[in-house]
């Protein structure tokens, strides 16, 4: 890797990011929609004059762990205690409504399968993909809104997280039932374990954060001590308990949000995400697809995939919101907020056609759903923030 | 490159360097020789823990260019204008006295050879390596101290970015008595061209960024936007005309220190400095030296390399600062700040093992005195500054 075409890179990166936000302000749409845009713009499907590389990819990856820490560093405890188990229930209807759903949707078109045979796998494959929710795009609109530190942006953030979880349990579980991979016990185990350590580890990280903090209070070392264990976690997340890296960032931030300095460590850290790695994350969103790549083949079940996989999490979590006594407005806005996909469609869409059980063809589908849920997403949740007495209808509640 | 694996790396060396600076703070030495040492202690020298990567030398590379930016903001515009021409001269005897003594040095030890003969050339080589100064740990050091703006800290700078630019026109020079390289002649008009570029391209951005900068006083954008044009004169300066990203970005930070906000955007591209590229920047010089390589059989040869080369910038930009009238406690001071090499002796000793011009075994040279160097510079400019009684000798004017 060159550093000098990677400055080459960057500047066209932050400077593009920095127009089509500037764009989608002036438009009265999020940053972030104008960011992604800034990426396909820039990319293969339009001027091609940056290409997604390695560099880039990890540049973003580590943006998107800042943003997850900051994320955890905002949580308001009192919010994450009261709507905690409110948000694994969010999180499991969030999880089976898509399952189901997609599952039907790719029968409805490719003919039905019994349980066992491939078609029923592929199916399952289909619906496993609509499961996970990257929940970035949700969490860098909510802080533009200023919304992120509420209940209901705790909710959607802490739904969001459970969900990467069960998604990556049922992706294995799918798995199993095609090859002898990693068994759901294990995945089971290692994500109990996970959080476990991140609890035994959080007591006595914030009796050391806590000494730091009366010793050297608003000081370069909180921030930077702070950012070094935002990395571990999403390390020891990752590598040792087989959970999300962006989990292990958020679990890093819930621990030392409850520092009296913790708004100094998260504005420090935001310092960074804006300056470069957060414009590199969305931007890359943009860059790595190739609108041009999209199968024309499977346009008709690419839009119905699409319709399907904003619509079940809207119905999905939303519709549980509203079972567990949010009003019919948060509901919709926990409903929207979580119909963002990313990273994790992509990996199991990877991970199925590596294992010959889907086709090719339906990457395109998978990529569609991303640009849209990452563009829509914002826009929607702006206009139920800056609109509230829009719309005031009672969502179908059917999970 | 897995992300997973550079979480890991980045919580090691962020740690380590924090650590290590904490320790010599207490011992009352810079941190920037403290992080030095937290990379000999991670990397293969000591505990072999953290290897240097592509990715981290890149992340490093970014660090340097972020650095010789602020280096740029923070310039006192009247102060360089009074110095330029000073620092040019002082520039020109730190290239002369190095590149003679080193020559005479390596015949004094292997033999004299007539100028043309393979000997010469050799001789040539090992005088070349000894003159570019690596202004970053010198910035950093100033910075601490916080004498970055004064007239001292700008000759120091100003001079050791034109000594880049000699140490590449020499290269090029004595490559071209070896092989039908670039010309002399085109090496120079590059040069030239660049840095009419800037002062044209410098007028254009300045009326750009006024304009930003009465529109949105204050604001990310200011700050997102000069890091993009830092990144994008570091590219244009290398690939374009063929000097050195950090000579581009140093220029780039020049320009924009006239801007009434350039205070608020160095600020902020500190903060991204000392979150993590500095870090990783100064503990990856470390990282990338192995002590144990050291060549035994060179180790005379080495220890006197190292001598000449710390004495030398002395005396050549020490002696001629005290012919242009500074005192020679200042005199001092940029001689001992212009002592640092690094990546460009690096650089030197690598082209000129790849042409089969010097031996390998002189590589363990270069390494001692990168790390020598760097480990006492900061140490003696502190004392210097620290304590303004001490010494008060003259310098020997030789130059």
């Amino acid at each position: 890797m060159d550093s000098v075409e990677l400055c080459r890179e960057l500047a066209i990166i932050i400077i593009s990011a920095e127009v089509f936000g500037l764009l989608s302000e002036k438009l009265n749409i999020p940053r972030v929609a104008g960011e992604i845009i800034a990426g396909l713009v820039i990319g293969p499907s339009l001027l091609n004059v940056v290409q997604s590389s390695d560099f880039i990819s990890v540049l973003a990856e580590l943006g998107v762990i800042m943003l997850m820490f900051t994320a955890g560093l905002d949580t308001n405890m009192s919010d994450l205690r009261e709507t905690g188990l409110k948000a694994l229930l969010i999180a499991c209807a969030g999880v089976a409504v898509p399952l189901v759903c997609g599952t039907l949707l790719y029968m409805a078109f490719y003919g039905f399968g019994a349980v066992g045979t491939a078609q029923f796998c592929q199916g399952i494959f289909i619906g496993t993909i609509l499961t996970a929710t990257s929940v970035s795009i949700t969490v860098q609109t909510l802080k533009e809104l200023g919304k992120l530190s509420t209940k209901v942006g705790t909710a959607i953030v802490s739904a969001a997280v459970i969900d990467d979880v069960i998604g990556i349990i049922v992706l294995t579980l799918v798995i199993g039932t095609n090859n002898a991979g990693t068994s759901i016990g294990t995945v089971l185990l290692r994500t109990a374990l996970f959080f476990v350590f991140a609890f035994a580890a959080g007591h006595f990280l914030l009796k050391l954060f806590r000494f730091l903090d009366r010793k050297w209070p608003h000081t370069h070392r909180i921030s930077v001590m702070a950012l070094a264990v935002a990395f571990l976690f999403a390390f020891l997340a990752e590598y040792v308990f087989g959970v999300a890296d962006i989990t292990g960032a958020y679990a890093a931030g819930v621990i030392l949000c409850q520092l009296s300095d913790a708004g100094y460590i998260s504005r420090k850290v935001d310092v960074n995400s804006y300056m470069i790695f957060s414009p590199v994350f969305f931007v890359s969103i943009g860059l790595q697809t190739n609108i041009r790549d999209i199968d024309s083949t499977v346009l008709l079940f690419s839009l119905a995939f699409v319709g399907v996989g904003l619509i079940t999490k809207v119905i999905g979590c939303g519709g549980m919101a509203r079972l567990l006594g949010f009003s019919s407005n948060d509901a919709l806005k926990i409903g929207c907020g979580m119909m963002t996909r990313g990273e994790v469609a992509l990996i199991v869409a990877q991970r199925g056609m590596a294992l010959n059980v889907i086709d090719q063809k339906f990457f395109s589908s998978v990529i569609l759903l991303i640009i849209v849920s990452s563009i829509l997403t914002p826009i929607i949740l702006k206009m139920f923030y800056l609109n509230k007495s829009f719309p005031h209808r009672q969502p179908s509640v059917q999970s």
